[in-house]
């Protein structure tokens, strides 16, 4: 019944969001040598910035530093440095240049689903920063098809699962955004395995999932994917 | 005998690197404020700070002024003030918010291929940026296929044709860019179309086409498209 199995990449198969939130505190240490934090609501304003710019950005790094540093312009009331400008550049590059982690028993867990159904890595965001991940996590060969796709959306899933010939009814996504993995499947009348991260981006939080939960299963390890999958089949 | 003709986006579709040229005239007059650009060689520095950071930016609008930032604050010696590096981040956006041009005559020079033979679009860069582009293109129908990949070359334009399942002696690449479009399509087999824009890319410059030109055409003008890939199948 379950022809095909998707997988988001970042924080589902390795390490991200905690690598932006390391980026989040520096930033926050350097422009705590401007102003009093506690009157600056950074964190709102940043998020803000990133909101406003997401539709001509994207997601990634590069649009995570360059909403940064609109923020610290505006924050410091044009004050900040050219040094601590640097030292935002800095953090992102930090990022884009971080090993691949893959998270405790994803490897395994990919390959039990394999030996089961085709897989195909359905990720967002900066095509040329995912490309090297997707490349250097070593699970490239385990996916047969492979989808940098600017927003997880139900048609981009729709368009994804035209050209793979199979019907929503057929595809299970596994993911950790209920907003970005989960909600747009369902929405289309797939299923989903939420696998939570501990830390979730606030712009990620946001999710309707309607009424289509009874084809969502969560699990809090990936060693228990492949049997949520095997549930929706039986 | 051809089966496939793709054809690039920037600068063969619609006006790119027009903007870029603007942006980077305006970042010189941002920069004369504070050094004088005769002794400066700001267009060096800039080249080089591009092609180090090329391999974790990739291509595209951001990465662009990230690498901009950065030559700017080495370059003043970090007294580039935040309001100079907001008019920075500005000059980017206004390259992404700039609406698609298309380049004259080449809405009929498509059309007048697509009733021959199947298209591709292959372009390269930003994922997010580039979509949005093609979108706003208003030509996204005539392509059976759109690809926006991280590099243009050979490992590329093999995978490209194997989904397609189209051999490079039987594709014809149309392109502005000799070292994109042209040459590693060549090395594989194929033929190119190369129709020259007046103002390149330094990076884009740099090519070796081996001893394979008896496989491409140059054309000055997009009506001459048809034409050239015809004289590759008579």
């Amino acid at each position: 019944m379950i022809e095909l199995v998707g997988f988001d990449a970042d924080d589902t198969l390795w390490r991200s969001q905690d690598y932006f939130d390391d980026a989040q505190a520096q930033f926050e240490a350097v422009i705590s040598r401007y102003v009093d934090l506690a009157d600056a609501h950074l964190h709102d304003c940043m998020l803000a910035t990133e909101r406003r710019n997401i539709s001509l950005f994207g997601y990634g790094v590069k649009g995570m530093v360059l909403s940064m540093i609109e923020t610290a312009v505006a924050i410091t009331n044009e004050r900040i440095s050219g040094g601590d400008i640097h030292r935002l550049v800095a953090l992102g590059k930090a990022i884009l240049q971080q090993p691949v982690e893959l998270l405790p028993g994803i490897r395994d867990a990919v390959q039990a689903v394999a030996t089961q159904h085709p897989l195909v890595l359905i990720t967002k965001g900066d095509l040329f920063h995912q490309e090297a991940k997707v490349c250097a996590s070593g699970l490239s060969a385990l996916f047969h098809r492979i989808e940098i796709v600017s927003e997880k959306d139900p048609s981009t899933y729709a368009r994804v699962l035209a050209e793979c010939g199979v019907a929503a009814a057929a595809f299970v996504m596994v993911g950790n955004s209920l907003r970005s993995d989960i909600a747009p499947v369902l929405a289309l009348g797939g299923y989903g395995v939420h696998v939570p991260y501990h830390r979730t981006w606030a712009l990620e939080a946001e999710a309707d999932l309607g009424e289509d939960v009874s084809r969502m299963r969560t699990v809090t390890e990936p060693v228990h994917i492949a049997a949520a999958i095997r549930g929706f089949s039986g």
